[in-house]
């Protein structure tokens, strides 16, 4: 069964508005097994509205239309609709009542212009809305049924699922639908495309597998497709692939169950009933906020120290003016005496310590910008700490890199401590 | 003249991604005149790609294409381009060059699948990315003249803007054009919704100028599109129309050139001569991330202390144990030790804190989640302390709401101390 998705209005036409309807309905089907085939997006306008209805209606067997259903003379939708199936508008009295009502409810006069919201094409069957004056509307036109909704992403989420997925589902019938099962591998190491090469020979080892791709920089996410009608042999064969594609990458995959690095990071701290303190210099406070990002890490991170100048770095983290003198902020030296002053004065089990030069300026021929000293100490097995160049000329994107690195490092530590 | 967006991939098509890209160029163009027809988004499917691309040589004058230009195996935008207009692809050689030089810049191997970016259709015209590896390229499909562009939003922007713009304002032609002038005003304090009924009355105040929005949580973009022949009297007419605006919106417009808010902030504290400390609680060092991703923020930004512990409020801030006991970490007493503490021990002139409930758990009746207390500590006027009741269901949304209070806060106590 193929779908596709119609959002309406000039305001996302022009791009004032992101349209984030397309993308919730779009995930609501391909989730039941309904393949989307397009997203289209068309402005205020009755001629260009009816012509992409009809085109829809010689393409798709279903069709999910937001927008265009208020009170006001830019809303089309029905008028469209209407003329794309070739039936008159009617007024339908239900609708009517329930608009009454929904104004009765909240208080407020209801509109003359509110009435034509009840005008709905002939042959259409009527959507309820349980939270707006705008009723839905679902009907044919061509081969394909198009379900109508409003452009609020509340009402239409809610007349979606209570409604229109339901009815899709009636659609679907009973038969043997196929199951769809998506793995997501979470790597950080190789780019998009250097991923894809160590991946190479995998279509020919799973053929019955479609292989995705996504980055999220500064992470690449490998998904795993498959489809079939034995949800245990999908599994198994969805675990043999993810083994596959792990030794492939070397340690690279950091979690296969769609967790970001940070949420990792606070099951593997979890895990060990340990605590962690953080030490921030070029990263600017960038780890401490993707580890605050997880709810419950007040479980296990106690605090940062975001020291960018050197007499934080004394003050804060008990770093000796000589050797900062000495060596330099951004040193190996440095490093090992952020790492272990701050998990000595937190008193954390674990101390995790950045210090490098994110740019645009501040480099020198012996310390570029992309330079960074990671630092990690534990209670147990003392302190390590590693420098890495990187190359990037954006000073976003390097902190970005510093902390991802810094939490690769602290993660692989973690797991050699377990 | 038309244009069509079209984006491409199948984490857009299945809604794992909301394509904000579309939007984007959708503003673009209409900001210079161009009307937008229809955005459509296809998956990674050749004959589906191919076949939408002919459907919009048939339709556009022009067309921007975003995605499918990586080195994988599902990356099929200038195949499916070649089809559409009946060429071959070919090899470009400085396209190779430039991927060469990319992997050589950022000292990374280059993959042997890279090499498939460099091969694009015969006739196009290729369009160099300054800081990626997929090179685009423009060519003429039907009647209408295509731009791929990557999916990557930081690179399709940078494409779009120093290369597809320019080059459709040659295509547009050099006649009597106007004069376009768009003013940015970024605000705080009021949603899109709030902001623009305020803003009643604008279009028969100033009939004249096209008002737009763009939200962009927690702020929201005013955008003043003026069109005309004559540049002062334009740029005249743009002044009165912000002071309207901002006097509207009564203080909540933080900036007028285009600036972030941790840039305003940056700004005044540089004007000023003075340095800047931050204590977080709720925040987990969001403020202290935003604020070093200024370049050039070693100048007044000394240090912060991300408290998630009470241990860590006492030992890095001097925070009272008996007043954390008697009044909780979310209250007026501890929020004043707290941005004294920080402003004190850094030696800094101004100390900002935040302590709240983030959520999703921690919520109690008296200390509901979206609480938060925030303090603004100065050498010369005190502290001053605010609570303010924030109601988002999510964690990251109360912390980016949160980070962004104090700093207006603390962009308000810089003014005042001017």
């Amino acid at each position: 069964m193929i779908a596709e998705i119609l959002s309406t209005g000039d305001e996302i036409r022009t791009g004032t508005l992101v349209d984030t309807n397309s993308a919730y309905i779009a995930q609501e089907l391909e989730g039941m097994g309904v393949r989307v085939l397009r997203h289209l997006t068309v402005g205020d306008d009755l001629t260009e509205l009816a012509a992409v209805l009809q085109e829809i209606g010689s393409r798709a067997d279903i069709a999910v239309v937001t927008g265009g259903l208020g009170p006001t003379s830019d809303d089309l939708s029905a008028e469209a609709a209407a003329s794309a199936a070739g039936v008159p508008l009617v007024l339908d009295p239900e609708a009517l009542r329930r608009i009454e009502g929904f104004f009765d409810r909240i208080g407020r006069p209801m509109g003359d212009n509110n009435r034509k919201q009840a005008l709905l094409p002939e042959s259409a069957v009527r959507i309820d809305n349980p939270i707006g004056s705008a009723p839905g509307f679902h009907l044919l036109i061509g081969k394909c049924r198009c379900f109508f909704l409003p452009g609020v992403p509340l009402e239409m989420k809610r007349m979606l699922r209570e409604s229109v997925l339901p009815t899709i589902d009636t659609l679907l019938g009973s038969g043997a639908r196929p199951i769809r099962i998506v793995t997501t591998l979470s790597s950080f190491g190789y780019g998009e495309s250097m991923t894809a090469e160590k991946l190479t020979g995998f279509d020919e080892a799973f053929p019955d597998i479609r292989l995705g791709y996504r980055a999220k920089f500064p992470e690449v996410q490998i998904k795993l497709y498959l489809e079939g009608t034995d949800r245990l042999k999908l599994e198994a064969r969805s675990l043999e692939a993810a083994g596959w594609v792990k030794e492939r990458l070397g340690g690279r995959v950091f979690s296969d169950r769609g967790e970001s690095m940070p949420e990792v990071i606070g099951r593997l701290l979890v895990e060990r009933g340990a605590t962690l303190a953080v030490a921030e210099s070029c990263t600017g406070g960038l780890i401490s906020h993707w580890i605050t990002n997880v709810a419950g890490s007040s479980r296990y991170f106690l605090s940062a120290a975001v020291t960018y100048a050197n007499e934080a770095k004394c003050r804060l983290l008990g770093v000796s003016p000589e050797i900062l003198l000495r060596h330099g902020a951004v040193s190996e030296p440095v490093i090992r005496e952020m790492a272990e002053g701050v998990r000595r004065m937190s008193g954390a089990n674990f101390g995790l310590a950045t210090s490098g030069i994110a740019g645009p300026d501040g480099g020198t021929p012996e310390k570029p910008v992309g330079l960074v000293w990671i630092g990690v100490s534990t209670q147990e097995n003392g302190t390590s700490a590693r420098s890495f160049q990187f190359r990037y000329a954006n000073r976003e994107a390097n902190k970005q890199m510093f902390a991802m690195t810094a939490l690769e490092m602290l993660r692989r530590t973690l797991c050699q401590n377990s």
